[in-house]
C-alpha cells in the first residue's frame, strides 16, 4: 500500500487511526530483549535471515533458532562449533549439521535454478568453499564444485575451464598468494567473486595477502568480499543468479 | 569448431595442415613491440581492450590508440590527462576528453540496455563515479546517478532508495569512513558494487580506512574493488546487468 | 587553600612549618610497595580510582580492592575474570560479579543524574556495552540501553532515534566496519562517543577497521576510544553528563 | 507537529493531501545538481553546514559559499587555499581569510558563552589549533589558547594548569609522539579531547604515532578525532560547552 | 699482541709457527654440535654470554647452563618457564628462580658500582622491570626502583624526581602509550632507555604503539630498545654505568 | 635554596612574600607569544636548546635564533634550507651554513672533550652523519668520521674497527636494512646508538625496515633513535661521552 | 611428441583418433575427489610433488601418502605433527618422522651430487634449517650445515665462510633482525637464497622484521623467500646446484 | 698464497715484513674521502662494483665514474636521471644512457654466454625489465624479452613458454597483483627470480601487493627481489647462469 492510498483510506474511515500510524511506524523487527531480528530482511531484499552462531551464548542461540525454524519452517546457521550442534539438537532435533563448513541447518525441499561454479585453489580452502556452496544452495541456487586447481598447476584449471564457464557466476577461493581468481578472471565471461583465505603462514598474514592480491587483480570482472567469508560470496552470487535467471529481463530503471 | 571435428576435417583433407596447426596455435593476440594487445578477449569475455592511460608514453599511446579504433570503430581510455588528449587528437580528431574523469573516448552510437545506478557520498567522490558512469554506458548499459547522499545527512538517501533499488546493480562509491556501503547494503534487493576513494586525510590512509570498512561490511551483497576503481566497478555491474537483461534467462551449468 | 593564604597563615602563626611543608610536598597518593593508589584522583578530577583487574597478580588485586573498599565504602573492577571474582569474595563477600562484562563491584547506592545512551550495533557487542553501562552507573549516571540496531536493517535505528536524542551523550559501540557511529553521528544533536570492538573476523583485524571507520567518520560530532574500551566511553560521557546537569551552567574561564 | 496531530488534521482537512504527504515526504536539503546541501542539519542538529573547501572545483565552491552566505548572513569555510580566498572575494567581496589555519570565513557578530581551552605541543601545531579555535568561536564559544606547553618541559605546562581547568573542554593537539593529552588527561576535571596532528617525522608516519598514543591513553577523560582534524575537535568541545552552559540542567532522557 | 710483535717474536723464534697460526686463526667460540658458545665475549665486550631460555629445548639448555657455570662459576638466564627451572636444578641444584621475571640464575657475590634507575609507568610493567634490574645486579651495578609513576598522576612521578635524577642512566619502562619516557627524558640530566612493554589492549598492538611513541619523542636524551626488552636496557645502562664510573674518565680516541 | 630554607627566610622577614611567591610559581621560559623557550633547559639537563627549523615560519624563526644567541652567544639549528640560511643571515651576518646536514649556526670557541664515532653504512647517510657530527660538536664533543663501511664489503668495517672501539659511544647510521648496527653491536664495548634513515627504496618503506631492524638486534648494546634523526643520536651520545669523561666517576643514588 | 607429428602419424593412420585426442585433452593429474594430484609435476618440472602437511585431514593425508609412495616408491611431507606420524604408520609402517622439523618421510637411497651450506644465525632456526636441509637431501643434493654463526659474534662466521663459499648455492636462515644474510651476501659468490623465521619477540612481528631486512640487503646475490618456508628455499636451491652439476653447460636459449 | 706459506717466506726472509704486514692487513678498498669504493668485491664475487645513482651529488658521482671506468675500461650506473647523464657526459664523452630504465653506461665487448627470460606483465613494467636485462648484458649474460604477458590473457603466456622454459634462470616481472609468478613458477623446470614492481594504484601500495604475493607464491622456485629491484634480480640471475654454463659442473663441497 503507498502513502497516497493509505491516507485516502484513512479519510474515508477505510483506515482506522490505530492501522494508519502502523503503516508509518511499523517496526518490521523482532524485540527479543537482547537481539532485534531484522523480520523484514526477506520482504526487503528477498532472503531470510542467517544466524552468524561464532561465539552467541547456548542460550541466545537456541531462541534465535527456534523462532527463525517456527516462523518459516527452515534456518540456517554459519561458523557453529559441534558444541553449538548438540546445543540446538535439544530444540530442533533434527538439525543438520556439516563438520567441513562448520553450517548448521534444516531446510525445506526447494527447487534449485541457474548455476553458481565454486572454485577452490587449495584442498585446505575446502571449508570456506563449502560454507559458500551449502549457502547458494539453501537460497535456491545450483552448484559446481571445482576444488583443487591452483596456478602451481595450471593445467588442472585450464582442463575446467569450460565447465566453469557456463555458471551465472565463478565463486574463487583462495589462500596463500590468491593469484587463482586473476587467472580465472581472465578466462571466463561472467562475474567473479573472489574470497580470499586465511590458508598459509608466515607473510600471508591470516589472509591479508591473498585480500591485497584479490583487490589489486590485472584481470578485469572481479570483486572482493572478506577474509573466509564464504556466506558472504554465496550472497552475492545468488543475487546474481536470480537476475541472470529472471524470465522476462533486468530492470531498466523506469 | 571443435577439436574431434577439426581432426576429421584434416584427415578427410577438408582442412591443411597449416590451418589445423593454426587451430591448435593461433595467437589470439597482436604483437606490438611493446605490447601484446588482447585481440581475443572480446570474443573470450565480451568486452574489448580498454586503455589504461596513465604514465603510457606519447607514442605507445598513439599506436595503441590507433590499432584499437582502426580495428572496432571505437576507443575508451581511462586515467588520461590533458597532454594525452591533445596527444591523442593528432591522430583521432573528434575523440572526446572528460576532464572531471580522465575518460579519452570516441564511442559508436549503441542501444543502451538495463539499469546500474552510480551513488556517491560526497561530491569529492564524483571523479570516481564518472569513471565508472561513462564505462558502463561504453559498455551498454543505462545509467542513474545519484550524487552527494553520504550518511552524515542520511535523509538524502533514504529520499532515493526507491530511484536507486530500481536498479540491477548498485555501484556505491566513498572515500573517508566509507559508512555508505553499508547502509545501501541493508536496504536493496541487488548487488552492491562497493568502490573506496583516496578522499579523506589522516587516518583515511589514502583510501585504506575505506576499503576495510567495505570489505568488514556488516550488510550482504557487497563485493568490494580497488581504491578509486571505477573502471572495475562498471565492468563487474555491465556483467551483472547483461545478465539481468538476457532474454532466455541465465546458465543452468548444463 | 592558596599559596598566599598558606604562606600568610604561616607567617602569622596560624600554620605550623609541618603543616606549611606538608602544603607544598603532600605526596596525594597511598605507597603500597607494588603501587603508588592515586588517592589524589577524586579530588582532582572527581573521579575515584577504578581497578583494571586484567592480569593482575591475586595478591595485589585483594589488597588493592581492599583498600579502596575500607577508604571508600564502594569499590569497582574491570575485566575481571570468575576466578578473580573468587579471590576477592574472600575480602569482601558480598562483592558482585556480572559475567557478561566482567565487572567487579560492590556499590553504594546513589542518585542517578541526566541520561546517556548506550547503542549497539549487534549483540555481540553487548559485554562492551555492559562494561560502558555499568560504568556510567557507577559513577552516578542514569543510561538508556538500545542494542542491536546496526545499518545492516536500518529502521530499526531509526525507530529508535527519537530515544537516543534525549541522552546528554550516546555511546556507540560497533565492531566489524563499524558504520553505525557514522549514522548516529548526522543524526543527533549531542557528542557521541563512539566505541571499536574487537567483534568480526577476517579483514576486521581485531577491530583495527572499526577504529577506522570511526575516526575518519564524515558526521560530526564524534570522537573515538581505544578499541573494546567500554569504561574509557563511560568516563567521558559521564564528564559530559555531569556538564550537562550543573545547576548553574558552565564556566567561562573567568 | 507529531503523526498523530497531522492525521488528524488531515481527516479534518485542516491540512491538504499535498501538505500532509509533504510531511512524510518533505526532502531537508537543497539539490544543487553536483551536490545536495544539508539545509535541515541547523534544526537537527543544531549547527549550520561548514565548508571543506580542499579540492573542491573553484565553481562549486562559490556557489556553494554564496548560497549558504544568502541563506544564513555568515559563511564557513576550512581548508581554504590562498586562491580560494581570491576566488570567493569574487562573490563575498569582504570575506576574510586566516593565512595560517586556512579558514575563509564572513561572520556575524554574536555573544560567546563559556569556555574551551585550545592547548598545543609545539608551534608547528598552531595552524591546527587555530583551526580549531576559530570554529569553536564562529559556533559562538570562548576559547582560551595555550600554545607551545609539550611535555619536553613539562613546567610551561604546570604553569598553566589552572587557567586550563577553568574550561568546559579542553581541545589538547600534539605531533610526534603526542604525549601532552596523557599529561593533560590525568590533570583536569572536563573532558579532553585530543587532535593527533602530522607534525613530526620519520617513526611518526604522518600522525600515526600520535593517533595511536591518543587512544592508548593511560588517563581517564581522552577521547580522539582524526589527524589534523581541528574542525572536529571543536564541534565536539562546542556540543560539550553548550550542554554545561544550559540554563536548566540537562536531559534526563526522559 | 698486536701483529707486528707476533710477526718480530716468530722470526726470532720467540714463537712457534703453531703458535702464530692461533693468532691469526684462532676460534674464540666453544663448538657444541647444535650452538657455538661466544667464549670470547666477556674479553670482546665485557659481558659474559647470557642464556635466552625461551624456547631452547630442555637437553640443551641443561648442556649451556652447565657448561657457562663451570666456566665462570656464575650464570644467568631470562624469558625461563617455572618448568625449565625444574630442568636447570638437576645440573645445578641451587639455581634460584624469579618468577616474576623469569630470571634463572646463580651469582657469585659482587661489589656493586654506580647507580641505574629502572621506573615503570604501572604494576604490569613490573615483570619487565625486574627483568631489567637483575640484569644490571648481575652485571654489577646498583639499583634505584621506582614502580607505578604514570603519567595519569604526574604528581607521583614528580615526587620521585629527585630520586631518579641521581642514576647515571634511568630505564624507562611503560606500555599502553608510553608517555612516560618523554615526561623523564624532559626533566634528567642522564641518558633514558625507553622500553616499550605489550601491557595495554586494542590499538596498542602489543606494545608497538608505545614502541612509536618512545621513538617519536619530543623530549631529548631518549633511546629505544625493543618491546619488552628488559635485558636490553639493562645491558645499555651497565655499559653506560661503567663508563661513568671509570676511574680515569672517558676515552678521547687517542 | 631549598623550600625549608625558603620558609624560614620568609618567615624572618629575609624574603618578601613577592619573591616567596616567585619561588615556588617561577615560570623558568620566555614567553614568546607564538613560543615558549624552555630557558630552564640547560640548568635542568645541561644542553642549551637547539632549533629545530624545519616548517617554521621565517619571522619566527629570526625572533628565536636572535633571542638564543644574543642570551647564549651561540645558536645551532638543524634541518635548515638554504632559504633559510639567507633569512637568518639579515640578523646574524656572520651565520654559518652545512648545505649536507642542513645545519645552522653560530659557535663559540670550546674546548672538546673525550671521542665519540659516528659510522655511516653508505655515502647516502652522510647527510645523517653529518647532522650528528656537528651537533656532537656543538655540544663539546670529539668526533671520529668513519664512513661508508656497509656490511656489502664487510672488510671495510674490520680495517676501521680499532679506531671505532677507542670511542666512549658509536653512532651508527644506515639505512636500507640497516644490518650495520647489529655487526658493531657485536664488535665494540661502549653502547651503540643505532639511527635508521630513510636512504633505500621499495620495501625499505622510508626508513622503516631499517628501523625494525636496529630494535630487533640480535646484538647488545644497542639502542634506536627516530629514522634520520642525527641530532637525537648526538644528544644521547653526549650524555654519555660526558659521564665518562667526568673526573670523579659516576653517580651511586647516594 | 610435437604436435605436427601428431598429426601427421595421425592422417598417416599410425594413431588413432582417441590418442590424438588424448594427446591434446590429457588431464596430466590424478582426480581423487577431494584432490587433483599434479602427476605431471615430475616431467614438468622435474620435482615430485611433496605433502605440506599441516591442518590436512587424517584420512586425506593417508590416501595423499600412500598414493604417492605406491607410485615412486618415496615420500616426503613437511610440517607434520608428532600425532600424523601416527596417522601414516598405519599405511607406511616404516616412514621415518624428524620430530625437529616435522619432517615425515620414506626415501629410496639415491646418488647425492653439488653442494648446498645451510647456514643459521641462532639455536632456534635449526628447526626451519632442517626442514631445509632434509629437502635437499631428499632432492639428492649434499648438505653442508653451519649453525649458529649470527653476526653478534662474527668471527664465528668468518671462521666458516671458506667452508660456505664452497657451496654451489647458500641457504641462510635468521629470524630477529636477520643481519646474517647481507654479511655472507657481501661474502660468496653464489647465490644466496635467504629464510626469514619467526624467531624473535616484539617489534619482530612473526618474522615480518626479518624479512623486510632480507628485501632491502644492501648486499648483491641474495633473493627471499616466505617467512619459515625452509622447504622453499630447498626447492630453489636444488634448482641452482643442478644447474651447476650439469655436465654439458647451461643452455643458451637456442 | 695461504697464512702458512706467508708465515715460512717472511721467516725464511723470501717476504719483508711490510709485504707480510701488507698480507694482513690489506685494505682491498680505495678511500675517496666520501666513500670507499670495494675493489675487491671483483676478485671475491666476481662482479665489479656498479653504482646506484639515485640522489649522489654531482661531484661525487664524476669521481666515482671516472675512477670505475679508469681502473676498469667499463663501468655501469643505474637509476641515473638525465641531468645526471649530461653531468657524467662531461668526464666520460661517450658514456650511454638508456632512457626508459635510467641505465647510464660504458661497456666492453664481451662475449655472452647462456640464457637468462626476462619477461614482465603490463608495459608499465618494462623500465624495471630493462634494468634487468641491461645489468644481465653487462655482466656477460644472453637475455631473452618476453614483455606483456600478464595473466589477465594468459594465451598470450602459454604462447611463449617454450620459449621461457629455454633460459637458465626466468626474471618475473608484475607490478598490481603480481600474479604472474605463481603461473610462471608452475611452468617452468630453472629458478624464477620474482621482482615485484611499484606499477598500480589504491591498495597496491606501491608495490608491496606485489611483494607478497610473490613471497606466499603457491607454486614452487620461486624467490623475490625488491620492489623494482631489477638489477638485484639480474645478479642473482647471473650467478645462476654462471653456474650453468660452467664447464666442469659444480663444486661438491670439497
Amino acid at each position: 500500500m503507498e502513502t497516497v492510498e493509505v491516507l485516502d483510506k484513512f479519510k474515508n474511515g477505510e483506515l482506522s487511526l490505530e492501522d494508519t500510524l502502523h503503516f508509518f511506524e511499523e517496526k518490521k523487527y523482532a524485540e527479543m530483549n537482547f537481539a532485534k531480528l531484522d523480520t523484514d530482511r526477506k520482504e526487503r531484499q528477498g532472503f531470510a535471515e542467517v544466524i552468524f552462531c561464532n561465539k552467541k551464548a547456548d542460550e541466545h542461540l537456541k531462541e534465535i533458532f527456534k523462532k527463525i525454524y517456527d516462523d518459516n519452517g527452515e534456518v540456517f546457521g554459519t561458523r557453529a562449533s559441534k558444541h553449538q550442534y548438540e546445543v540446538i539438537k535439544e530444540v530442533i532435533s533434527d538439525i543438520e549439521y556439516d563438520e567441513i563448513s562448520g553450517i548448521l541447518k534444516k531446510e525445506k525441499n526447494k527447487e534449485k535454478i541457474g548455476n553458481i561454479a565454486v572454485v577452490t585453489a587449495g584442498t585446505a580452502d575446502i571449508a570456506v568453499a563449502e560454507e559458500a556452496a551449502l549457502t547458494v544452495e539453501y537460497f535456491g541456487g545450483n552448484v559446481t564444485r571445482v576444488y583443487d586447481v591452483g596456478v602451481s598447476g595450471i593445467h588442472r584449471l585450464l582442463d575446467k575451464i569450460d565447465v566453469i564457464n557456463k555458471a551465472n557466476c565463478v565463486i574463487t577461493i583462495a589462500g596463500m598468494e590468491g593469484a587463482l581468481a586473476s587467472v580465472i578472471g581472465g578466462l571466463v565471461k561472467n562475474p567473479v567473486i573472489a574470497v580470499p583465505t586465511s590458508v598459509g603462514y608466515g607473510a600471508s598474514f591470516d589472509g591479508l595477502s591473498a585480500l591485497l592480491t584479490m583487490i589489486n587483480s590485472c584481470a578485469n570482472g572481479i570483486s572482493v568480499v572478506n577474509i573466509d567469508n564464504g556466506y558472504g560470496a554465496a550472497y552475492v552470487a545468488t543475487q546474481i543468479n536470480r537476475l541472470a535467471c529472471k524470465e522476462n529481463g533486468g530492470n531498466d530503471g523506469e
